[in-house]
């Protein structure tokens, strides 16, 4: 018996670059056939994970991908940020063509984000595109890679440098795997969740307040209403914006201060969501400074930060001019004006590129630092 | 004054993946800034060429696209098949990011087939996708390459296995550039230009039969309306078949027999046009046998061939065993059953997978050999 009998699992159909792919979320998925079986585009199938997280599902899923004659194998990859390489790529390439797979051969992507960008790129280039399933297994990458298609590995000179836009056929999200995530991760991941109902639906942020503490005791049903809104909401965004000029950019709230953060401290140091948060958290306090949120709204996105456990001050050695080195970087920016996501609103965001110099200085200089 | 002011250029428009493009061809197009100029994305330009062209056409061609600010460079790789390998395609990219190149730079693909695919290939993935314009100097790559978007690189396990799909904004021939191609190229392209009038026009087979003298002594009209006339039929199929299911497998008249002897003889020693030229001889005997071509068409479809400086016999070394060996590994095959591309009638071809194996070992048995 699946646990997918006993908590009904949920799903979200996308509908992107003219085609549509289901986003099945819920308990148990990992070990449901029905869930994966479907959207195999042969019988020769290629799990893509790494060291980390293959001793805690692997066998599960092949488990589930197994039977009718199917061949499927896997790749172990080392895990971390440092290792969405090319060469990492050229891993797959090798090993499906060490087990002769052809054109209808399926790419499975066990892990987090690294695993899902390196795999999806793998699959988008192999024999010039082969399919590929998502099994994102960290909450950052189930509500931000789940959705816009974008695969790609590093390059010395820059992050997602090489690339390529794939979509899955579908994405597989089993709750439970977040039992296992560290919880530091888990809050990296809320970060995003949080982000999307600050720019784009104030009921989802007043749902997330009130599910905070349900969530981080990882009830299966709140992480799967969760995921589902965080993916529809990108969903939305992306489909309004294809070609990445307007609207989503409102997906980097918070991301230009964290993006100096994470670049200051060195990657690695503050995960990614932990960045977000601050980054978050100064968004909101600029928004108030520039007359469009009240004290009382800036305190209440800050208490719903903190309460996802992320950090909401900035960090101690960092100066206003550490910022602005690599916030002057961001690609957002036209003609080396600053363009900055901040809050029109809660629910609703806006780029700006107009904020007074002074009162930027100022906020970089007295944000608090901890 | 451009040579396209003296002797008009022709143009065709393809229509695939919801994309259009023109495919511009004529003398000095290399020359014409008008041809290239308007498929740039932005100021920032990268030709990709090799060390063969390079010398011949790469000024000329960096003048033509100069000026208005832009900033044009290049990546001069070796020449030949074997630098058809990721590590080139690497050596693009790292151009592009040494050059600070953003996503709204173009690719300058300057060369024959190895460059188009290499160049394509970094284009389709350089930042997740950024525009790309071909200029094909030879006659193989003119007629081949500028329709389907097929890009990638070589694997030591496999020819082109790793690449992507990717569509040029432009195609521009200017067919002054195949006075400097070796003879023995010229008749190679000729051979795929030839397919097409067998697989598809016979009145366009007609029209090379009485134009031959003149392709072959470069007469820039003749070699104008040849390439037009094969782009725009490879468009035709590959439109009508995108998925590569059906009518496109007729692209392959020839080159099963074809491949087969490349392979015996060690790629580079028979040219790629030249296997096809004594495959197509094949491909015509074996339809003749089948009762599809009468004798008399059968020596019109070799006659032309010869015409065209190709061969019409076999290697004497390759036995019948030998072409078997390599057929049966055609990716065309289903079930282990052979599947050929013969002609139902000159003009008209067909996908066989009935040919009798006695009628097949003797044809392959008693082909004349050199």
């Amino acid at each position: 018996m699946t646990a997918s009998t006993a908590s009904p699992s949920q799903c979200l159909h996308v509908e992107l670059d003219a085609r549509r792919y289901p986003i099945h979320v819920g308990p148990g998925l990992l070990d449901d056939p029905a869930m994966l079986v479907p959207y195999l585009a042969g019988r020769q199938v290629m799990i893509v994970t790494n060291e980390t997280v293959a001793p805690r599902y692997l066998e599960r899923l092949k488990r589930a991908l197994s039977g009718d004659d199917r061949d499927v194998r896997e790749i172990v990859l080392p895990d971390g940020e440092h290792t969405k390489t090319l060469a990492s790529v050229e891993r797959i390439w090798d090993a499906l063509l060490a087990a002769g797979f052809n054109r209808r051969c399926t790419l499975v992507a066990l892990g987090g984000g690294v695993i899902g960008d390196m795999a999806g790129f793998a699959a988008a280039c192999y024999q010039r595109g082969v399919a590929f399933v998502q099994v994102p297994t960290t909450l950052l990458s189930q509500v931000d890679s789940s959705v816009g298609g974008k695969t790609g590995v590093n390059h010395p000179r820059g992050k997602n440098m090489i690339g390529a836009f794939w979509q899955p056929r579908a994405v597989v999200i089993d709750t439970q795997t977040l039992t296992t995530l560290p919880s530091r991760e888990l809050s990296a991941g809320l970060a995003e969740v949080i982000k999307y109902g600050l720019i784009h639906d104030i009921e989802f942020l007043a749902w997330l307040e009130s599910r905070m503490t349900a969530l981080r005791a990882l009830d299966a049903e709140a992480l799967t209403e969760a995921i589902l809104r965080s993916c529809a909401i990108k969903a939305e965004i992306v489909a309004a914006d294809e070609t990445e000029q307007g609207q989503r950019a409102l997906l980097n709230l918070g991301h230009t201060f964290g993006h100096a953060i994470e670049a200051h401290q060195g990657y690695g140091n503050w995960l990614h969501g932990e960045a977000v948060g601050a980054g978050m958290a100064m968004a909101a306090e600029l928004s108030r400074r520039l007359g469009w949120l009240d004290d009382a709204e800036v305190a209440r996105v800050e208490a719903l930060i903190v309460h996802a456990g992320l950090p909401v001050t900035a960090p101690a050695a960092m100066s206003g001019d550490d910022f602005l080195a690599t916030m002057r970087l961001d690609k957002k920016n036209i003609d080396a004006r600053l363009r900055l996501v901040l809050l029109s609103r809660l629910g609703e965001a806006c780029i700006h590129d107009a904020t007074p110099p002074d009162m930027l200085d100022a906020l970089l200089a007295d944000f608090p630092r901890h």
